[in-house]
């Protein structure tokens, strides 16, 4: 019970900041207590001592409490329209692009590197993580471009590891050459796993 | 001062496994305090208080030293010949299956991953990492496939993005698919990389 709602007095009804507040601590205490698949939203409200119902209205669906929880930088529900509007045959440079561009902006990188720092050193971190992506994240990446799981897999080791050398090992080349060249030189690989059709 | 050699008492000559650790102990705290370019094999015999040419005698160059004091479980300089006796047009699959060979064994694959964490979490492990990876393995590679860093890089980046995913994520259906079908899937990415010949 994180009290953040109830805790007031009586008389003085919770603003809607705060009820959010209260939503998203409840959702940060139940996903690292179960994980993703383990919480409800249903836990999530009783544990913040408002309606179902509320938990809707300000976040959607689980996927949208568990980003703004875990203050996740990227809404895969805005990030893929955008990337599958390309043509299908530039969708890999288009990720390039598009993933280069988010984390050349340290503000936005900071918290998917977090993510993936408590990810290689706390096996609940991990567990989270990796039922997110694969529900939210790569199951849905997989069916938009109908390609097999393994494939956009790859591709996001792909995007992922040159993240890793780019921005935290910081090793050169890599590290200071223009996103455009990367876009060149990446971008048919990632097209390459996303060509493969699902069988 | 580490102390292993000179603090036995007088009349009795260090032995060799006494006195290599005693390098061992030197090396891990000068590339600690100064990085690994900043750490000269002078100053880690003279720290040890031995004759440099043991050092020689003992891991050959500065390299080996690194290899053996980081317990860097790949040696690069013995890794790369195995990989570049492949014929040319099946470097890319002899890579994968080479670096899967390695981290699908949970002792090999520790101490990269314990490497690779204490990169993203720390700056003088960072800048060890970059300085040791940039001189000792991408140079190398890249001059041996006569390919460009950065496409050495990217191909690095495509493995460590797999590994990650599939063993310490570990997220499906990546985290199970046979090794010879990720030998299938990424193989021709990597080779393309190597494919571009240097300008």
């Amino acid at each position: 019970m994180t009290g953040a709602v109830r805790s007031r007095g009586p008389g003085r009804r919770p603003g809607p900041t705060e009820t959010r507040e209260a939503i998203l601590a409840s959702a940060r205490e139940l996903f690292a207590e179960k994980g993703y698949d383990g919480a409800s939203l249903r836990a999530i409200a009783r544990e913040a001592g408002v309606d179902p119902a509320l938990v809707h209205h300000f976040f959607g669906n689980k996927e949208g409490v568990f980003i703004a929880a875990m203050r996740f930088p990227v809404d895969p529900g805005r990030l893929l329209p955008v990337i599958m509007a390309a043509p299908r045959e530039r969708l890999g440079e288009t990720m390039v692009r598009t993933f280069l561009e988010i984390w050349s902006d340290a503000d936005r990188r900071a918290p998917i590197l977090a993510m993936l720092r408590s990810a290689m050193t706390n096996e609940r971190a991990a567990a989270m993580m990796r039922e997110f992506v694969s529900s939210a994240l790569f199951a849905r990446a997989g069916a938009a471009a109908d390609v097999p799981l393994v494939n956009v897999q790859s591709a996001a080791g792909q995007l992922i590891g040159v993240m890793l050398l780019r921005y935290v090992i910081r090793v050169e080349p890599i590290a200071s050459v223009p996103e455009e060249e990367l876009v060149t030189l990446i971008g048919p690989s990632i097209q390459r796993y996303l060509d493969h059709s699902a069988p």
